[in-house]
């Protein structure tokens, strides 16, 4: 396996794997649980399911490989804070979307020529590229598998 | 840069890029702060500081970079949960051995020539890693990353 490859599949490899884990603890939650914060005042569990399918969602436009398929949660989600929009849409649905987006972007993830991830991603220009060439499609990867940990351990804490 | 070189980079500037708003969130907290707990019932901020530190120490033997400087913490704040071990280091020593620690990783780090970051860290065989090669130095960061923004969300949660 060449280096270019290699680094390819360590970086999908810790998605993955934090995708799974916090997909388990989500289906492990009633759809009553999912409306516990996350500790008194903070956020809901429900809220941070949205947030995250929503930053997920968003990296399609920034690595190229699609269109937004949730675009609406970002609403709920993203520019407001929790509580602040009464009306979320059915837990079955937001359960859907994440599942279906795990799926998507696992197929695309697999599909994108190993090249293209040390391409530069939506969000910077040619210009700043140049100078930055470590703001690839892979580094996007990785900082959300981060945000993803970041959310995730605090879901955790709504486990019973 | 070559590809080698901007991977490492890649994996490098997250990890600091945690470690720093990290730090800066636990340098917020007062030494009575760090006593509060994330949840209700849950862990103190205390015994997070204690926990990240002891397992980011215990990446020197895996990494192949030196001794651990603070085996003491592993009792604490690694085989036992928050709360069994009733007396503390003095808090004052562990935010200190966090700033120490931080300043070694990041300057042993950075003198780790390019190519030792592919090789095998110290807990997996030569058999398995000729099979899994990604199972590298470098996957240990990338890993102990995520680890720490697990925390470090929780953490967040303790902030007035």
């Amino acid at each position: 396996m060449n280096r270019e490859n290699l680094f390819v599949k360590i970086v999908l490899n810790a998605w993955e794997l934090n995708i799974k884990r916090a997909s388990s603890t989500i289906e492990g939650f009633t759809d009553d649980d999912l409306f516990t914060e996350i500790s008194p005042g903070k956020n809901r569990v429900v809220y941070l399911l949205g947030h995250l399918t929503a930053v997920h969602d968003n990296m399609q436009p920034l690595l190229g490989i699609g269109e937004r398929m949730y675009p609406q949660l970002d609403e709920i989600f993203v520019s407001n804070p929790d509580k602040k929009i009464k009306t979320l849409p059915p837990v079955k649905d937001l359960r859907a979307n994440w599942t279906n987006l795990n799926e998507v972007l696992a197929s695309k993830f697999h599909k994108m020529p190993v090249e293209e991830w040390f391409q530069k991603h939506s969000s910077i220009s040619e210009e700043d590229f140049a100078k930055e060439p470590h703001r690839n499609k892979l580094s996007i990867v990785i900082t959300r598998t981060n945000h993803l940990s970041y959310h995730w351990g605090q879901i955790m804490l709504a486990k019973k």
